[in-house]
């Protein structure tokens, strides 16, 4: 590629370290100005100040602000389930691992308060962001499931019914148990849910 | 009262058959206007003008645009809960009542689209709306356990989680399956449920 080239190259993935390390920094500083401020208000020049770099090198990684939002959720996204990922790897068993992800997710949400802002905002920015976020997070989940199926870890089902299931529950524990109010220990609600998963809630389940 | 005292009151409960009728209306109108239009773009007179009242009309029954939304949530919550307890009336188990309950949500969902942009964005017009539908939704659902738990049909075990999960769960699922896409039968998710509620998904659950 041509220096030429190069330079009508539209903005994106940094060629780098550095231009990566600068891109990070954009969408940690996107990340920040969008939770504390709420998108619309948010500008681009708040951005480029808390992140501390010039208009220019942000039009370097990002086309727009909406660009900037499609990229920080998405960045969120991998974060989150790299970090679950890794919380659950020594799991002994699929529901197992749905207890350890789930109180994973827990002190995730109360420690980074800003996840849900962006992502419930992001809906009425471009409904596909949202959307988007939510398969890419069920892909990996469907292949989890369909593994400890075949394991014989867990009955054969719905599995695309129960991943949307799943995530709609772990969705609202977080907003109302870490959250809201963190009135409810975090082992509390994964004993209920652990229990939910093994055996249901009606009497005359297992046990 | 005497006619001064009606002068200064505060916008609300309308005080006749005919003011209900129009209330109603103005709230119908508010629906249609924040569902297409969202809620910063519709203004007050979108909604009178849809509902075809004046602006003093409009003012008789609700003080801001603001306020019409927290009404709008609160007939919509109502409206909801109303319709489901009436398709859950002859279940006979609480089991069977989520099952029923789940249908008839579903199949709400895919009549009411706007239930679902007015409420998301109610959270960032004044958060509380947002959360004071849930709340109240899950007032009536934890006295449902309860009364569940007393009949023997539902193993005891903290409601208060359990209804989160379970409202968090018929979230995603009528967002997915009913109002992205509807590629799913409503009763193949029912009887996923069900069959989730009933033994959890753990293989070496009963039966």
């Amino acid at each position: 590629m041509t220096k030429s080239d190069t330079k009508t190259t539209p903005p994106g993935a940094p060629k780098t370290a550095r231009g990566a390390r600068t891109r990070a920094k954009i969408l940690q500083a996107a990340e920040e100005a969008f939770g504390s401020m709420g998108y619309h208000q948010a500008g681009v020049s708040d951005i480029t100040r808390t992140a501390g770099v010039a208009q220019g090198t942000f039009y370097t990684y990002f086309a727009s602000k909406e660009d900037t939002l499609r990229e920080l959720v998405r960045d969120m996204g991998q974060k989150l389930r790299a970090h679950l990922a890794s919380e659950v790897k020594n799991a002994r068993s699929r529901i197992e691992a749905e207890g350890l992800g789930l109180k994973a997710f827990l002190q995730y949400v109360a420690a980074n308060p800003s996840l849900y802002r962006v992502l419930q905002e992001a809906q009425f920015v471009d409904e596909s962001i949202y959307r988007e976020y939510y398969e890419s997070f069920g892909r990996g989940y469907l292949r989890m499931l369909a593994n400890a199926t075949s394991k014989g870890e867990i009955r054969p089902g719905n599995d695309e019914v129960r991943i949307w299931a799943l995530m709609g529950l772990s969705n609202f524990l977080g907003l109302r148990f870490a959250l809201w109010e963190q009135d409810v220990p975090f082992d509390e609600i994964v004993d209920t849910i652990t229990d939910l998963l093994n055996r249901g809630i009606a009497l005359g389940s297992k046990g």
